[in-house]
């Protein structure tokens, strides 16, 4: 059996399965976990990778920890989506952690991950609290703000296409604190189709945020295998010499347990080719 | 129709087809042209991928312009392989390059890209000089010494093997002016089945040269769209101030021309992933 996400035309990936392990459509999407013949179970939303067992390091490593390095001192965290639980994971390595709040859509894509991806989270961890609700509606009322904002959703063609909205990202601006730092997943660059979405999220971060930047890293089972993420925050840059020292000092504390992310990708995954600074202008 | 290459497991590419525009065994390799449904005409050799014409600026940029920048002022180039042209075409954009000899084994390599990608290589410039030779011989039996060596060879499975060689690396190493300058494609660190292979050719380069490192592009039609390739010299470093300073006014120099690289990329590229250099130690 064989998996086949097409992302340009008939161009995409094949994985070769030997079984589902998991199938349910819910009010949502529809979730699929594989097991896979190389990659561990891989789990897909829609018919599209979101991760698996074998490369989900590299997506939330980058995703959790520009982020988590950039902010001086992150003690209250936000997770919209991330049911995975990889995301919480990496935030919880980060030992000035207090809380971290996820708030997950659907209930179904938990309950998959615990059963069939039973390494990604930490979901038994209790400084973790799981809100099956909608993420916007979430981000709205939030009145006691959070130090970081991680924005873990799936593609911006399903329940995850508010995600992507200038709306959202000006609620995600009040719902962080001072020092506030947001990271997003925003596609492939190879992605024609997606184009005109990533100029519009980028320019919509640029007017709400002090800063926002670009940065990119491998991922080898999305379409590609080059992903795009979104830094912003109210005026830390990911260069800024106190957020060098600390990714210094943090990844040298976390020592082997980081297999992608440390001080030098932090730094390089912020250069980017010149045809993708042009899909930005 | 569907061209499909698998990397790891029954993982890999698929692309659509809509004609075969070449398909020719020669005594080498099995030498192929695809018209694809997106990606323009594409080449591949052996059922791999070498080049399509929408993505090939990305790995004839990289292995290019990391070394031409580097050397303080390349005139005699060498460029084993490259037999689609696209390496001569980038090195011919270096105005003060004199003189490049190219060596490939495989006449119908440069037959087929002549012919269906015609705007990949600049075969008629008086520059370039085109050897059907073998890389390996050639390179043995060099008086005159290169400024800058470019090994732009196929996958080590068919003829291109012994381009992964320490003798080679030794040969290339003698071949070289004072201020040499060598850079090879040298496979994905996704692929498991390369990394031993991988380590070595490090290894290599590092017992024969003053210098070396890897570096990364993203290439969306190579396995798993992470692809590496060797810097090595007789001492330059790709970072240094003064290479940093040729880059930055050369790619100004360049302006448009160039859709990858650029200074950000000259340094970012050189940023690995903690997996990635685990593979290396």
């Amino acid at each position: 059996m064989q998996f086949n996400e097409y992302y340009h035309g008939r161009t995409g990936l094949t994985v070769g399965v030997k079984k589902v392990l998991f199938s349910e459509s819910t009010p949502y999407q529809k979730v699929e976990v594989f097991e896979t013949d190389t990659w561990g179970n891989m789990m897909t939303i829609d018919g599209m990778v979101m991760l698996s067992e074998k490369d989900e390091f590299v997506y939330h490593e980058m995703l959790v920890h520009v982020a988590m390095f950039s902010h001086p001192d992150p003690k209250r965290v936000l997770i919209i989506g991330g049911g995975d639980g990889g995301s919480a994971r990496e935030v919880l390595r980060h030992p000035g952690v207090e809380q971290v709040d996820m708030v997950e859509i659907d209930e179904a894509v938990v309950r998959a991950a615990r059963q069939f991806l039973p390494d990604v989270g930490d979901f038994d961890n209790p400084r973790l609290k799981v809100y099956y609700e909608d993420g916007i509606t979430f981000v709205n009322n939030i009145s006691d703000p959070y130090d970081v904002i991680i924005i873990d959703g799936s593609d911006p063609v399903g329940p995850a296409i508010d995600l992507f909205s200038d709306s959202f990202y000006k609620s995600c601006y009040r719902a962080l604190g001072p020092d506030g730092v947001l990271t997003s997943q925003t596609e492939s660059p190879w992605v024609a189709s997606y184009h005109s979405g990533i100029r519009k999220l980028f320019h919509s971060l640029d007017s709400i945020f002090e800063l926002s930047a670009m940065y990119l890293a491998f991922i080898p089972l999305y379409p590609s295998g080059m992903w795009s993420l979104a830094f912003a925050s109210k005026g830390i840059h990911p260069h800024d010499p106190e957020v060098l020292d600390r990714v210094a000092r943090g990844t040298t504390a976390m020592n082997s347990s980081l297999r992608y992310y440390n001080p030098d990708i932090h730094k390089g995954a912020f250069a980017l080719p010149g045809f993708v600074k042009d899909i930005l202008r």
